[in-house]
C-alpha cells in the first residue's frame, strides 16, 4: 500500500511538471508520452483503480480505435490471463504499442470498423470458451458500432453466460486545455448488471414466468421484491401468483386460501389503490369457485354443485392444457375424471351414488339391457355393487336424464369402447395408452355436461389468471 | 424521389464549396454551420438514410455529450412522435440547438455523466410507457458510460420489450484533413439482434429451455437451427429433445422410436464425429430401456422385466419430479401406479394376474386373513375377481414373496390405509388429495421393488437427459 501511495505521487508529481512543460511551448503529446505515461502505467500495473471493486477475470476481450492509451489501461485493469483485441485495419498499427505497453501476450482479430455481426461472433465464440468463467468485454476504444456492438453482445448473452462483464475506462476530470484526462483520474468501470440495480427489475422475470404459467417460478421473484424493494404492494402479487399455482396443481384447499387472504388485503385501507383491486370482483368471483371446490372435497357432497362446477371445470381446463403439451396420457386421465365427476353429480339429482346405487332388480336389469345397447356385439360385463363410467352413464339414461337420453345411441357407441378402456390406461391399472382422438371423445361429452351445469348453477367459471399491470 | 436526388446534389455542391472555402482559411466550424449544415438538415429531414431500411418508432431517447450534430440527425432519423434525451449538466446547453434543428419538442432528462443507473431507470420508465411498441435508443453521442449504458439497457429489456431497438449515427468516410464526417456519409444505423445474425443463437435458447427439460421447446429451436443454418447435424439434437418430449409423456412409442433413428444416423459415417456420439452407449441403454417399455405396452407380458423396470422406474422418476414441484396429487398417481406395476409384476412370477388371479378356496381365505392383520381392526372387504393393489401385495405376503413376506406387519398398516384410498382419491374416483407424506410412503416401498427388480434384471435404469455440449 505504501508503494501504491508513492506510485500515485509520482504520477501526480510528473503531472504538474507535464503541465509546466506545456505552458512553456513543448509539444503535448511528445510530452505525455515521455513525462506521464510511463509513470501511468506503472500504477495500473500494480494497483489499478477499478470500480466498483478489483475482479479476476479469466480472458478479456476489447475493442481498439485510434486511443490505444485507454486500452491499455483497461488491459492491465481487468488483469485477464488471455487478452483478445479486436482491431480494424486502421488501428492494427497500434498492436505493438499495446503490447509494449502492457507486457502482455495480446491475440489480434481484425473486424470492419462497422461490422458489428463479426463482433457477436466473436463474443460468442469467447463465452463459449469459458462458459463458466468470468469474462470482460471492454468498450473504451473504438468506433461507435464497435462499442455499442460489443455491450449489446454482452447483455444480449449475459441470459446464457451469467459471469460476462462489460467494463471501460473513465475519467472524473478531463483537462480541457490539454484536451485529455487529468492523469490519475482514469478509473476501470465495470458495468452493473440493470438486474443488479433496483430490485424492480425482478418485476419483468416474475411477469415473464406468470405469462408461462409458471406460477411458483413467479412467486418466488414476487418475493424476492419484497425483499429488494421493501415494498410490501408485491407480497399481493406473490399471494395471487400461490393461488394459481395451488389451483393448477388441483390442492384447491391452499388455493383457497389464498385467494381469501388476497381478498383480505385488498380490502384494507392501505391497497384501496392496489392495482389488482381493479380486479376485486373477477377475483372474488375465483375465491368462490375455489371455495366452492374446497368444500367440495371436504365433504364429499355431490349436491354443492358450485363445487362440482369449480372442479371439472379445473380438471377439463387442464386436460386441455396437456392436450395442446402432447401430454396424451395425462389429458385423458383429467378428462375422464372431470366426466366423471359430472356424471356422479347427475346421479346424485336422482338421489343415488356410483358408489352404493341401491340398485333394484328392475333398475339391474335395465341396466344391463342399456349396457347392452351401448356395448352391442360385446360380452356385456355384470353389473357390479359400485358404478364405473360407463355404468352410470348407461344408468342415466334408463332413469331419463334429460340431456344423456336424448342422445342416439349409436352416438354413444364410440365413446363406450373409450371409456370401458379407462381402468386399462397406463396411469390407472393397465399399460394401454390413449390416443389425441380418444381424449377428445372424453372431453367432448365432459364440455357438454359442463355446459349444462353452468346453466343450472348459472356460473360461467373464469379460470384464466388475471392478466398483470405492466 | 426526383427532389431527394437534389437534395443529395445540393448537399455534396455545398460540400464542395465549403471545403475550398476552408482552404481559403475560412474557419472551418462557423463556415460548416453557414455552408453545409443547413442543407444536410434538409435532407434529413425528407429522407434519412437508415439501414438495414426506415422503421417507425413511436419513442425515442437519446443521450447527448458534446456532438449535438449527430444527436440532431439520429432524432430526425427515428422520426418519433416522442423524443427524451439524456443530457448532461454540460451538454444541456445543446437542447435548443436541438430542438430548432430537428424542430420536435424534446424532452430532456437529466442524469450524471457516468450515471449508468439513472440511464437503466429512463429506458424502462419508457418501454414500460410503450410496451408493445418500437422504441429507438440511440447510443450516438455522450460519454462512453452513457453510450454504453444505453446500449447495455437496450439489449438486457429486449427480453421483455422485443420491440426495442439500439440505434447511431455512423459515417462511412470521415475527411482527416477537416476532422468531421464528409457530409451526405452518415447514417443512421438499427443495430441488429444477435438472434438476428446468424442463426446458432437458437442453439443457446435450445440448450437454456433443454436444461429446464422442457424438451417440446428445444425440439423447436432445434427444428428452426437446421433452417437457419442449413447444417443438418442440428436433426439429431432435435431429434434427441423429441426422444425425452415423448419419455417423459409416457409415449413410449414415439419414444423409442425417436431412440431407434437417433442410433442409426449416429451409426453412419457422416455423424460418425457428430458430438452426441460420446454419448453413444449411453444412448444405446436408454433406447434399450424404452424398448423394453414399448414392448411391454404393447403385449401386456408383465413377464418382460426389462419392460416394468423401464415404466415403473420413469413413473417413479416423474413421480418425483412432481413432488419437488408440489404438484402432489400428480405425483401419487405416477407413485401408486409404480408400485401397482411392480407388484403386478411380481405376482406374474408365481403365474397369477391381479385381474384373474383365480385363487383358490383356501387362497382366498388366507388373503382375507392377511388383509385382517394388516387392517386390523377395520371391516375388510370381500375379496372379489381382481384385486386390486393392497389385496396384491397381501397375497403376495400369502404367498411368501421373500421381499414382502419378510417385512413386518406393522410396518405395512400405515401404508395400507393410504393403498386403499387410492381409488378415492381426486384424479381417480374420489374426492381426496392425499399428502406429501402419503406419497412418500408409496414411493418409498415402490423404491424398493424397483431396486430388487434391478437387480434381478441387472439393469440400473439411466433417466437422465444426454447433457448438450457447449
Amino acid at each position: 500500500m505504501l508503494q501504491d501511495q508513492e506510485r500515485w505521487n509520482q504520477l501526480q508529481e510528473a503531472w504538474a511538471r507535464y503541465k509546466e512543460a506545456v505552458g512553456a511551448g513543448g509539444n503535448p503529446q511528445a510530452l505525455y508520452q515521455e513525462m506521464v505515461w510511463p509513470h501511468l502505467l506503472e500504477l495500473w500495473r500494480h494497483a489499478p483503480p477499478v470500480s466498483p471493486e478489483r475482479m479476476v477475470f479469466r480472458a478479456s476481450l476489447h475493442t481498439l480505435g485510434t486511443s490505444p492509451e485507454a486500452t491499455a489501461l483497461a488491459i492491465l485493469g481487468t488483469g485477464a490471463q488471455e487478452v483478445y483485441v479486436l482491431h480494424t485495419e486502421e488501428s492494427r498499427r497500434f498492436l505493438e504499442r499495446l503490447r509494449q505497453d502492457t507486457g502482455v501476450m495480446i491475440y489480434p482479430i481484425e473486424i470492419g470498423k462497422s461490422d458489428v455481426t463479426a463482433i457477436y461472433r466473436e463474443v460468442r465464440k469467447l463465452l463459449e470458451r469459458y462458459p463458466e468463467e468470468p469474462v470482460a468485454l471492454d468498450v473504451t476504444s473504438g468506433t461507435k458500432a464497435m462499442s455499442a456492438g460489443l455491450a449489446a453482445a454482452g447483455f444480449f448473452f449475459r441470459r446464457f453466460f451469467p459471469k460476462v462483464k462489460v467494463v471501460y475506462v473513465d475519467n472524473e476530470d478531463y483537462d480541457v486545455a490539454l484536451r485529455r484526462p487529468r492523469a490519475g483520474s482514469e478509473k476501470l468501470i465495470v458495468l452493473p448488471d440493470p438486474h443488479e440495480v433496483g430490485g424492480e427489475v425482478d418485476w419483468l422475470f416474475a411477469s415473464e414466468l406468470y405469462g408461462k404459467e409458471d406460477f411458483a417460478g413467479a412467486a418466488s421473484y414476487f418475493n424476492r421484491l419484497v425483499g429488494g424493494t421493501g415494498n410490501q404492494a408485491y407480497t399481493l402479487y406473490q399471494n395471487l401468483a400461490e393461488m394459481y399455482r395451488a389451483w393448477r396443481a388441483l390442492d384447491f384447499k391452499e388455493a383457497a386460501r389464498k385467494a381469501e387472504s388476497l381478498l383480505e388485503a385488498l380490502r384494507k385501507n392501505v391497497w384501496l389503490q392496489h392495482p389488482l383491486n381493479r380486479h376485486f370482483q373477477r377475483l372474488e368471483g375465483q375465491a368462490s369457485l375455489l371455495k366452492g371446490a374446497r368444500d367440495l372435497l371436504a365433504t364429499g357432497d355431490l349436491g354443492n354443485r358450485r363445487g362440482v362446477l369449480g372442479v371439472a371445470a379445473t380438471l377439463l381446463h387442464q386436460s386441455g392444457r396437456l392436450t395442446d403439451r402432447d401430454q396424451t396420457t395425462l389429458a385423458a386421465l383429467y378428462a375422464y375424471r372431470a366426466l366423471e365427476l359430472l356424471l356422479q353429480e347427475r346421479l346424485r339429482r336422482y338421489g343415488r351414488l356410483a358408489e352404493a346405487p341401491e340398485l333394484s332388480p328392475e333398475e339391474r336389469e335395465a341396466l344391463q339391457g342399456e349396457l347392452g345397447r351401448i356395448l352391442p356385439g360385446e360380452e356385456v360385463p355384470r353389473v357390479r355393487e359400485k358404478l364405473g363410467l360407463l355404468e352410470v352413464l348407461a344408468f342415466l339414461r334408463v332413469l331419463g336424464d334429460p340431456l344423456l337420453a336424448s342422445g342416439n345411441v349409436r352416438d354413444l357407441q364410440g365413446l363406450a369402447g373409450v371409456l370401458k378402456a379407462r381402468n386399462q390406461a397406463l396411469l390407472v391399472h393397465g399399460l394401454q395408452v390413449p390416443s389425441a382422438r380418444q381424449v377428445e371423445q372424453v372431453a367432448g361429452l365432459a364440455r357438454k355436461l359442463l355446459q349444462d351445469l353452468q346453466r343450472e348453477v348459472g356460473l360461467q367459471p373464469d379460470l384464466e389468471a388475471i392478466p398483470l399491470p405492466r
